[in-house]
């Protein structure tokens, strides 16, 4: 890297310190505050992973779908990965002039007023609804069902804010099913938090709470929480529950508090650096990919994808996963979308449509049966395979909003190969990503330019793949650690180093313009079978036949 | 077996020989004549096979879609097997009193006056067309439209017989191709007879016509042949066609003729025997599963399935491929239908839908894929998979007549595991089977008894799945070598052991009645995946969605 920069020469750059909280593991980065370069990482493990089988210790055994965390987890990765972070950077802690979080979310917990979480409170170690509910605890649909229902019935504003559709996966869903299944618990949680927000607190000691996840899993929206009378409505005792939750909101890149002593000791960093608000690891990557002006799409692409996107104007878009103003930089209203199943129905193909002359041949050649399947497929021309496939393996979470939707190939022939059957369902996904651009454009915040991140970008057949169903240019976010670059920037802001988010992403973030361009050949061709997909997506996803939904209901009755 | 019988007791049992001429090689079967019994059986292979990509020696490379095959491998199966056979049972030449052939069909071959194939001639012997086509050679598509297309403006009043459509396969399809594409052989052919006509002369030194063959593949409809004007619509020099197959014809089972000195001495057999008129190896079976009978219809099972039926009168069934009086036994109106894959798409699922550690498994336990995936298949209730397939991935030869139609899958999940793959497909078969079923009842022909045979007996889990998905009894042939035996039946005829077809077969066949009884709480359930089976067969088979020709067009233009 250059070394002719001012603060190189007084003992080294200025640097801030990102650190990203994923669903397995957490990640430290070092990040010079002046052109965003990557000085250095480290991974922590955490040690009991996702606890979706039975309590640690031998403790209670976790009805299905279950996943839950363990808060001393996180705190290990401020002690160990925060330290060897820096010491990989080669940077002294001086050197830091901020530091930032970002999480998985909805993962949330419920804690005393202190910020304890219940489940390290004495006799509370046993109890499975004191732990930290993971983003993919999905044993709440009952209650999102609840909600969604009587939010239908009262007219609530908010609901449409969300698409429709209130997820299991977020803070009202998970409360109320602690409220059902253990009123004891529900009723000594003093605060119930995102892990986004309680991470903070760990730094700063002081609660603070961001608008990201108060919107997009709080129902926050136009200044308030939804109101007693709802709440009364999905449960007597659920009338207060927003007590859990009130407390001042932060705007994301704004400094939440300084490090504690405490802290300090723990990460190795200095007290009193400045530590921004919480945030969450795909509305963070945002800023790392300079996806920030409106109509600039982060599509963040791996099992399933999430769409971030700016717009200057509230609109309703069908299918969104919210729309949440401030969501994602402050003055915008930031909008999330999504497609439930992406690289997920590829390991699927994987572990079910690849033979075993497949596997052997990749393991001689010493690559993935993704990759052997990627270069078989990428051999041959748009619509050679004379396959359609729908990408609904997980459901539909884009404009169709409906879970009980499935996968669907169609055009099967004798000679119909592996390779072929997994370009479809790479074809499908972009079609289903086409789609959500498409209803962006259609509700009035058009996609201008689309950015991809995640990590399917290793596959370039897939990107290009993007490119020419979308029929436009592709930019990729240019580093492998998109989250914590994102959490770093924010913590430049909170420093002051910048004066705002999109002026420190400018600087900071990373990204590769037109990395893949459409062809046009391949593109009209794509156009072809997009008008297919469109066809098929609208039969069996808006009544011309309800045959999943049968088959689905077969299914759970037998 | 029995030893009391009197025909044991002077020397032995009469018998018959049935020979069997398949695709890859040819069985003869020698059986008791007063009860069917098997008494001992060879095989032989033809030298030759099928002669798909260039003429035996090194000679000329083959189109694609060409399948020929060479006379002399089928002496070789008189020169071989029938005189190991006679070994194999224990029997003497005297015991033989009849000898019968089957033939696949339509395979057909020039021929000179004498009987001599055009490909034995000096000059010829480089040429592909002097060659006998094999019933696969599907090369004669062309042909075989402009025969429909000239059939339907002209208003041939056959093409109703064959469903509205003549096969490539056929004697005109084929025929036609070789005055297109090698006129001096076309014109050098005296004869244009089927193997199973071939084959008889070979035994009696005189030519002799079925009425099955003229029937089923020469569009031999109430006394006569295609007239002229229809000919010559096709090409000027096709007007005179039929005088290349022009002989009386035969009834089934009465004798074409004796066994030439010449034959004897090829086959061991004595000079003199009675020799029966020829076959089909598909209609033949209907005698050795005594599925002969007005209204019992015999599916024979294998890489495809063919139905054959029996009917007292002349009804118009959609799609069947076609309705020949006389056609199985004398005084009944014998009806053909079929689809087009069956066991060919269980083995493209074993080939595409079977992983690694499936192969795997499946050696280690000493089974093939095809038993594994049954097996775990078989182990879930009706609609537990939550998948509909259509069977249709070598299109649809039954109700629908669209070869252009293709595959499908529907309901996939996540979840989604081979064998459930698997077993949906199996189902889609079974309904695919009901659909004909059903369409013989709608005309006026009803199914009263349902008989399998072929290779897919053996899984017995299918036949129980076609069972509770036609909701009625499978009788099953209890021949392993139903054609051969078949012909052997037909044999006793042609001596004059039985005063006909229906009288021996009662006799000689071999039935396994109610081998399969139908679960009523399966048959329940699968009434309702039924009619969402028939519902997109309708979707996509009848135009609602014509997704399947276009993505056939599309891939055939890229």
């Amino acid at each position: 890297m250059t070394t002719d920069r001012p603060a190189a020469q007084a003992g080294g750059p200025a640097v801030t310190v990102g650190i990203d909280f994923g669903t397995l593991s957490g990640r430290a980065l070092v990040v010079a505050v002046d052109d965003g370069r990557e000085l250095g990482s480290a991974v922590h493990e955490y040690a009991h992973g996702v606890v979706d089988s039975a309590l640690p210790g031998g403790g209670a055994v976790l009805p299905p779908d279950w996943a839950l965390q363990i808060p001393q987890d996180w705190r290990d990765v401020l002690r160990f990965a925060v330290p060897r972070a820096l010491q990989a950077a080669g940077v002294r802690p001086e050197q830091v002039v901020g530091v930032a979080t970002d999480f998985t979310a909805c993962t949330v917990l419920p804690a005393t007023w202190d910020g304890t979480p219940l489940c390290e409170l004495p006799g509370y170690e046993g109890r499975p609804h004191a732990f930290p509910k993971l983003w993919r605890h999905h044993a709440a649909q009952p209650e999102a069902d609840l909600i969604v229902a009587r939010a239908e019935e009262s007219g609530q504003p908010w609901l449409a804010r969300y698409g429709g559709k209130i997820s299991s996966e977020w803070q009202y869903a998970k409360a109320l099913q602690v409220l059902h299944e253990d009123p004891e618990i529900y009723a000594a949680a003093d605060r119930w938090i995102e892990a986004a927000d309680w991470i903070v607190w760990q730094l700063t000691g002081e609660e603070n709470r961001n608008l990201c996840t108060a919107g997009y899993k709080g129902i926050h929206q136009d200044g308030g929480y939804p109101d007693e009378a709802f709440l009364a409505s999905l449960h007597p005792d659920f009338a207060g529950f927003t007590a859990k939750l009130e407390h001042p909101l932060s705007q994301l890149g704004t400094p939440a508090g300084k490090l504690t002593a405490e802290a300090a000791e723990l990460t190795g960093l200095r007290e009193g650096t400045a530590v921004a608000v919480g945030n969450v690891d795909a509305h963070v990557t945002s800023a790392a990919a300079q996806a920030l002006d409106p109509g600039h799409m982060l599509a963040i692409m791996g099992t399933s994808t999430c769409h971030i996107m700016n717009g200057g104007v509230l609109a309703d878009v069908p299918g969104m996963c919210g729309v949440v103003r401030d969501g994602v930089v402050p003055g915008m209203w930031g909008y999330e979308a999504g497609q439930s199943g992406v690289g997920d129905i590829f390991a699927w193909a994987v572990r079910t449509a690849a033979p075993y002359e497949y596997a052997a041949e990749a393991r001689r050649r010493g690559v993935s049966v993704h990759e052997l399947l990627t270069e078989k497929a990428a051999a041959q021309p748009v619509g050679g395979h004379g396959l359609i496939a729908l990408d609904w393996h997980s459901g539909n979470r884009s404009v169709l909003v409906d879970h009980h939707l499935s996968g669907l190939v169609v055009g099967l022939t004798l000679d119909t190969r592996p390779e072929d059957i997994y370009r479809a369902l790479i074809e499908a996904t972009a079609f289903g990503t086409r789609v959500v651009v498409e209803a962006f454009g259609q509700a009035g915040v058009p996609v201008t330019d689309f950015t991809a991140a995640g990590g399917l970008l290793k596959n370039r057949f897939l990107m290009q793949t993007y490119a020419d169903v979308l029929n436009r240019p592709v930019h990729v976010l240019a580093s492998e650690q998109g989250p914590a670059l994102g959490a770093a920037i924010h913590a430049a802001v909170a420093a002051g180093a910048y004066p705002d988010i999109r002026t420190a992403s400018a600087a900071m973030g990373r990204l590769n313009r037109h990395a893949y361009t459409p062809d046009p050949a391949r593109a009209a061709a794509y156009d072809r079978l997009y008008a297919e997909y469109l066809a098929l997506h609208d039969h069996f996803g808006r009544g011309g036949s309800d045959v999943m939904h049968r088959l689905r209901a077969l299914r759970n009755q037998s």
